[in-house]
């Protein structure tokens, strides 16, 4: 059964998922559903995710070198799954570490220095110490299925293991259509929920709620279903509107995320979802982390006042019902109101731009959020290899010293001199007082590196999304450069071209809401983050000051 | 001329110093002294110090494998001052960080890790930070061998480069007479002066002085003879006793510490001088160096009883004009009372021992020595390391955390919003108290390491004379165990035997007063180095911690 069952799948495998507990469940071309002993297939992240894999959406196309699973033929030729790789290189690029590396890729997942190199908790399980760097979901996923049984494939398709870029035509904006659809839009949408731009003190803004929007994430619960087979984890959030918890999966989140990226990511950058993790799903420390992102990517959503007003967002923190859920899911899956028309809907109450301007600000704002990122990158590097340090050879040091005077106490204390016990106590002292110093060293990055560095991956994570809002702008900008001779062609009228100036007006507008928004919250995460790291660095020194005075103390003054 | 000079030395090169000021004094076999330029001639380390070179005195025989210079043809077939370098070898076994790793090889300079490792500031010129270690004695020997016009030599005798062993005979106790010369001596000196050993509360105690004689070593000059010629460093040495200063070279300290080691070795550990420097003398930093050192060695040796009471110590701080000098070192040199018959002038004030007692204290204390050295070198090893962290990786790090704080703020700066100015400015500072304490943590080892290092390197050199000086002990107890055969061959009447069971008493006396010195100045020195240690580090950790709260301050409360 076992045999025909993989048959099936090397011919055409349409939908399966992982169901947890070592069981996969799967469905054939010919619609026959049933379940599969995991360990006879070779486990792709995806069947290791929970996340049904849906491959007719075709959200991630097989890579164009390897061959597609149709292609192969079951006498061990090709790895079937090669196809479905690709996916995890979806699941890596939503992590917030790895971020497209330069504009034209859009949001592919290049591979990132840093995304190898995060900083120990985001990969490490709780059974690790600091020091080690956990490998990167990539390495995991390999190492995961080399260790499986390998019945499927024959020899493994190499081009598998490099990374997919993703079609430009999947963002909005980098469609063959882009902002056009936008610009020369015979009429504009009505009834839709409008959204004001007004001129504040540093230049145009969003109109902000009275009451800040928060949530609260929290509680996380292992779920299960299918009689107990598949288990998953289920976070409680916690809207502070109606204080009413309601529980998310991460799938939950990631389908949130997908449709603000259709309706407002032209316009707002959303940042991703922290990663998809491939293994350890369930250990204690990967839950938590995934928590503190999960409730720091809420947070950031719950401050934008045109993400947490939007009418996805708000039943994603309020629905009252599974029904309600349900319904709201196929409302918003439906919205027609995406891509570029999204800009539709804003309404600047405030003169037109001259286009000069416009393209002034683009150029602006393309600098500075080039310039921060690589500040942002700078300080990852930095604080990346003094966690290494501070978790590595600087406490193993620190221990030795401790040792070192210790040994030398005990040496001492063999003397068989009168009068040796005051100093061979307080030497000990002395020694023991390093070892303190020494896990307190290993164990500070976690007091305050950590949140310095979570700071600076989350806006790594949002500056990269800053290349593909801006590209939207910058066709707009050529665009309406060409309405002379798009005029002179009769490609559209002149009154298009006097639509098209004030549309890109509206846009630009908006990019400067946007920044505005994004300075005002770097300043206050800034600081924030800033005060927190020196004022757990200042007690951390003070704390070791003050063992050494105490140890000091033991000594005979004379 | 040159060339002739050349030819001549090449021959027969008896005997030659670097009068300095690029010129070295030189005399043929036919007697012919005069100056050759330092250039034409390859430096050896001798050539390099004032000392003048005494071949004749073989001190230190030309290593085995070399072709001694009277072998060497002058058509370029050897080294012709290979034998030379030797006298280096016998330079760096003053190195205090050398010391010999067996007790059977006496006083050779074995090649020792650390001696090759030591703390950067015993070889770095002023003009290096504390990154980097200076190159042990040997390797800038070589490195300012080959950069000198090398006229004289062809291919070098490689094994010129090894180290040479000392002959045992060189040492006191390890001549063949051994302790015999004193067990076994008709008729003790007479008339010499008499050192008393009292049983104090600890055991056995050499009789102290009420007044704890010290002195000064300051000031360091530079002197010149032969018409300025020849320049050299004259240190001030002023004693509590007089108060009245004398002036010494590096030569005197070391011809003060031969004849210490002459009279006084067998049975008291004298602990090596400073390291000879073969290059960069004059240089600021290296001359307060051995000034430290040369006043760490006068310190012990004035805390010393039996030293410090000695004539020619006592001649050496206060002897009145250059005449007076002179003839004290004549009658110093004169002294017969050396080697194992120091013990003859010894007195203990108690019974005699048991030779089973006298072979327990002197395998005690065997054992004591041996583990203390141990735990002395694992914290030198440890130091050394933690040194090149704290002055070159650790403060690298520190200062580009600083950078990047730095880099950030600027370019937050650059952003042309309002309201920037706080959180920059703020940012900036806590770059810049990154970039001090990047200074601060390289330069600490300096002001509390250093010390820590210093004291245990100079325990080592001390820890290191005790294999010799518990040789001699150990030869005596060997003797004493074969008296019975000895009477029973007629080798030595019943009553030496006797004697020489009292004479070893006495050593032992002396050994137990000894360690008892050592034990009660240990005690002393590791209670003030820790302190001193203790205190700077707290210091440190506290200042740190106060520039961070600086730091902290500056961002905006909110």
């Amino acid at each position: 059964a076992v045999l025909r069952l993989h048959f099936i799948f090397l011919c055409s495998p349409t939908v399966f998922q992982n169901i947890g507990g070592g069981w996969i469940e799967a469905q054939n071309s010919r619609g026959e559903v049933g379940l599969v002993p995991e360990d006879y297939l070779e486990v792709s992240p995806v069947l290791a995710s929970p996340t049904p894999l849906q491959p007719s959406n075709s959200r991630v196309p097989p890579p164009p070198l390897c061959p597609s699973p149709s292609q192969q033929t079951s006498n061990g030729g090709g790895d079937p799954w090669s196809a479905w790789n690709t996916d995890a290189t979806g699941g890596a690029s939503n992590n917030w570490a790895s971020k497209p590396e330069g504009t034209q890729t859009g949001r592919s997942a290049a591979p990132d220095p840093w995304g190898a190199q995060s900083h120990p908790q985001a990969y490490q399980g709780p059974g690790k110490t600091g020091g080690n760097l956990g490998p990167e979901p990539w390495t995991l996923w390999w190492t995961a299925n080399q260790s499986n049984r390998a019945i499927l494939g024959g020899s493994r398709c190499s081009n598998c293991q490099t990374f997919v870029r993703l079609p430009l035509s999947r963002f909005p904006g980098f469609s063959k259509s882009g902002p056009e659809l936008y610009l020369l839009a015979k009429q504009l949408v009505k009834g839709s929920q409008k959204l004001s731009i007004y001129m504040g003190e540093v230049g145009p803004v969003w109109s902000y709620p009275d009451n800040q929007l928060d949530c609260v994430v929290a509680d996380p619960k292992k779920g299960s279903k299918m009689y107990g087979l598949k288990s998953y984890i289920e976070y409680q959030v916690t809207p502070n509107t109606t204080n009413r918890p309601v529980n998310h999966r991460y799938k939950h989140f990631d389908w949130l995320y997908e449709r603000l990226l259709d309706k407002l990511g032209s316009a707002i950058p959303i940042p991703s979802l922290p990663d998809k993790q491939v293994t350890g799903r369930f250990e204690e420390e990967f839950i938590k982390m995934r928590m503190e992102r999960l409730q720091g990517w809420m947070t950031r959503m719950c401050r934008h006042p045109v993400v947490s007003s939007s009418e996805v967002f708000q039943l994603f923190l309020t629905y009252k019902d599974e029904k309600d859920w349900k319904t709201g899911k196929r409302k918003a899956e439906k919205d027609e109101t995406v891509g570029v028309m999204i800009f539709a809907t804003i309404e600047p109450e405030a003169p037109d731009l001259d286009p000069i301007e416009v393209e002034q600000k683009c150029d602006q704002f393309s600098r500075f959020t080039k310039a921060m990122d690589d500040g942002v990158k700078e300080i990852l590097t930095v604080g990346q290899e003094h966690w290494k340090r501070c978790t590595g050879p600087l406490p193993k040091e620190y221990q030795r010293i401790g040792k070192a005077f210790q040994n030398l106490s005990s040496v001492f204390n063999s003397s068989g001199y009168q009068g040796e016990a005051t100093l061979t106590d307080a030497m000990t002292a002395a020694g023991k007082t390093y070892e303190e110093i020494a896990l307190m060293v290993a164990e500070q990055p976690r007091k305050d590196l950590h949140f310095l560095m979570e700071t600076n991956n989350e806006y790594k994570g949002l500056l990269g999304c800053f290349p593909d809002t801006l590209a939207v702008h910058k066709a707009g900008i050529e665009k309406v450069k060409e309405g002379d001779k798009l005029v002179a062609t009769s490609k559209i009228t002149p009154q298009e071209k006097v639509t098209m100036a004030k549309r890109v007006s509206t846009m630009s507008y908006t990019l400067q809401a946007e920044m505005n928004h994004f300075h005002s919250n770097r300043i206050y995460d800034y600081n924030r983050v800033m005060q927190l790291y020196l004022e757990e660095q200042a007690k951390f020194y003070e704390t070791i000051a003050e063992k050494l005075r105490q140890a000091h103390a033991q000594f005979t003054t004379m």
